[in-house]
């Protein structure tokens, strides 16, 4: 199965590289833009059983993906090849 | 509106930081994974008239956001407050 991760800071938590990223684009010209967060997008091929899936990634977001005190993460799972 | 931008490398370029995470990860016990891939996804409120903001979206992208050498983005416009 293809899985999904998306790793956010967490509301509240300052995010320098979002700031840095938000003055970018304003000097390119951009400055419509507001409140830019950057975070991680991870895809990834799972093999197993669909209803384990779901716990394992929840337990690799936990123990390696997403640093739980400042990161919130979700994740979706699908059929591989579906975009 | 709420932007969400996926940046991601592309199909058949080299992504040490995807084959490290996939390493670490099987280190801990998730040996069903393969084909990590390690991407950034950013979100941002942006102004404007609906129908220009998929333009500039796109001229960010190509201008700041992703590196279009080695990354594919996609991005999605919503109301603001919806997941």
């Amino acid at each position: 199965m293809q899985a999904k991760v998306y790793v956010t800071p967490k509301a509240g938590v300052l995010d320098p590289a979002g700031k840095a990223t938000q003055k970018a684009l304003h000097s390119l010209g951009f400055e419509e833009v507001r409140d830019v967060r950057l975070g991680r997008y991870i895809t990834m091929e799972v093999e197993g059983d669909p209803t384990e899936v779901t716990a394992r990634l929840d337990d690799m977001c936990r123990q390696l993906l997403a640093n739980g005190v400042i990161e919130d993460y979700r994740f979706e799972v699908g059929e591989t090849g579906v975009e």
